[in-house]
């Protein structure tokens, strides 16, 4: 726990790089009446430009993601002020629709109530959009990631129809009050159908994938307060989608099928059936979204503009951190620049954290 | 500089893991003897097997290392009484004649004189066997990576044809005396040229590479005594021909020429055409490697191999530390095992060490 000076600290460390960024008119007694607010409320109340610095900033301090050049397009939605679940709800449907914009995808942050201010939001589900998974008898439809969320949901009284598709409810809690569970409405998640520009047996798969991914279950933390639900999404990295969700083997498993389609055998590792499958479901992915009119990005592009977030980010006279073995794409690593770099890696607020689950 | 007692250590703390390992039978007194050396000679002279033994746990230890489920089938071989230049090069000659085996690969280690036992033995080349490189008016001819050591060649009088893939000759250098070079026999160098199962262009692209990697220029170091010329070598893993040597931008740059005769657009990074071509050279290789008869392996059996050396490790109640960054094969990356592990990484002797190049 902070102490009151210590939050002050935070307050003042933060307003330090909010003005030095130039990207405020400096506000000389803003630091005082923050520390104010502290002494006599417990916590403060960032102004909506200050959250929205706060969450550019956590996003370009998130050393995971090759994704940051963009940090400053960051959306800030303020919603700190709801309380209910219904309303929580539909600021997520809210979020959803801006962010998918059609799939011209925006990149939208949602800030809810700070943990001090009254009891704890938490958004159970691991994304906004997922899909359910259901295993039986050892077999498994849907995506084996979300079989023990599945469950869950199942025990709260949801009813699914057990399709390897199918929508998760969307799971909302209040301090230890009773979690509420919602259905999205189905309007308001664009999905895109994968085919491919050759293969055609692509369209028998069945394959679909969500527009864009919601992250909800991380907190965010600013300058000593901590936001345990603030739903951030971007556009996707096709290799997010087809190397690891669709490839992964503990998760749709396509590889082997993807392969036999090619008429590969998969027992020669040596003439490597698993890349060539790899690589056409890639191709795949990022043909049906441009197809579809849906953002997506490339590794090769965001590689390279993740290397013109670092030159940026030095000339500002800051140092970048990053996380090699998340920045470099889990395919064809070494024909991009970002294989070839080396960074430090500290984690500097604001940034975004894990939380325990509140439903293990 | 360790002192004496401190040598003793070493010595004490190697021997005792030597015969933990119960592969050499109980000497009780060899500490003794180990001792009165040192305090005698200042350095004390391992056996045979002892040498062996620490060429395997050096190999054991490298945490860069995905090839360590063999450490054990290691050969060593002694030439520690070496003190010439031209025994020297036999000496190598030797080492790649066994190693390469016609094809069947074994790994080998030849250990020259021990840096405390006379005057400093080092190999500058990087490897054993490596094509030069040439600038003329900024176009490279041959490997990039050579072109500063092949103009330190053409400095001792090596008088180059300034081919493709031209034998750079091995600079012996001994203390402080004038560099030796030679020319490797053209017979002792086993190469194989590249050809693919299907796309029958590449026969134009007269491409090839050597079948053994051998490591000159690392530093051998085992309980207080450093070998400064200790060359080892194993067999290929198709990557590090394919997806390196031959691919990367700043050696053979081979993506835009295969992609083209591939028909491929170099314009469209969404249409993934590195990936293609990337993937088409790794199979061209291993393809070429397995028809000529040369011992070579993919990505995805030494990733296997290397989970069966983890657990192996794990039985034998030892820690296993690895590198991450360089154990994860540079494409496909997360269809692998390896991918989704994480190990620790601490140095321990015995190892193997970059040194100062004595001739930048
Ligand atoms: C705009 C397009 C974006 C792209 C292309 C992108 C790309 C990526 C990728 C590829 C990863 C690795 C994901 C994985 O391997 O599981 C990642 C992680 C991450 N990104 Fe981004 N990102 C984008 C936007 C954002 C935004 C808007 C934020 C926050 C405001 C953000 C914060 C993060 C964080 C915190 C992680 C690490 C997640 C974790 O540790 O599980 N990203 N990003
Ligand atoms: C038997 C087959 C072997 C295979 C398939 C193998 C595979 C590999 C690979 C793929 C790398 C990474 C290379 C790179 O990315 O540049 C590597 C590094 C390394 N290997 Fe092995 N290896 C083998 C044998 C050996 C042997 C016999 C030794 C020593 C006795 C050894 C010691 C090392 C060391 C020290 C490195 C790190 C080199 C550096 O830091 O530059 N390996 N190995």
């Amino acid at each position: 726990m902070y102490s009151k000076e210590e939050y002050v600290q935070e307050a003042e460390k933060f307003i330090k790089v909010h003005h030095q960024d130039k990207w405020y008119e400096k506000k000389l007694n803003r630091l005082e009446s923050i520390r104010e607010q502290i002494y006599s409320e417990g916590t403060w109340t960032p102004t909506k430009d200050e959250l929205k610095k706060g969450g550019q900033m956590a996003w370009r301090n998130s050393s995971r993601c090759i994704g940051r050049l963009f940090h400053m397009s960051l959306n800030v939605k303020d919603k700190r002020n709801l309380t209910d679940e219904n309303e929580i709800f539909e600021a997520l449907v809210e979020h959803l629709q801006e962010a998918t914009n059609e799939g011209r995808i925006k990149p939208v942050m949602t800030v809810f109530r700070e943990r001090r201010k009254g009891e704890e939001i938490r958004i159970w589900n691991k994304q906004l959009v997922r899909y359910a998974g259901f295993e039986n008898d050892g077999v498994i439809t849907g995506d084996p990631a979300e079989v023990e969320f599945t469950n869950k949901c199942i025990g709260l009284g949801w009813k699914p129809k057990r399709t390897a598709f199918e929508l998760l409810p969307i799971v909302i809690q209040i301090g230890n009050r009773e979690p509420k569970w919602f259905e999205l409405p189905r309007k308001s998640v664009l999905e895109v159908k994968i085919t491919h520009p050759e293969l055609h047996f692509f369209e028998e798969l069945q394959l679909k994938w969500y527009a864009v991914p919601v992250i909800t279950d991380m907190a965010f933390r600013m300058a000593g307060l901590e936001y345990t639900a603030a739903p951030f999404s971007g556009w996707y990295m096709g290799t997010e989608i087809a190397a690891r969700n669709l490839a992964d083997e503990n998760r749709y498993n396509m590889l082997p099928v993807v392969a036999k389609k090619m008429g590969l055998s998969t027992n020669s590792r040596h003439d490597l059936w698993k890349d060539r499958a790899l690589l056409e479901i890639n191709r795949a992915v990022l043909y049906s979204f441009k197809k579809a009119g849906v953002m997506i990005t490339d590794h090769h592009t965001a590689s390279r503009q993740f290397m013109k977030f670092c030159t940026r980010e030095k000339e500002a006279g800051r140092e970048v951190m990053a996380d090699w073995s998340w920045i470099v794409p889990p395919m064809s690593a070494s024909t991009m620049e970002v294989f070839h770099k080396q960074w430090q890696d500290n984690v500097s607020d604001p940034n975004f954290y894990y939380q325990e689950k509140k439903w293990k």
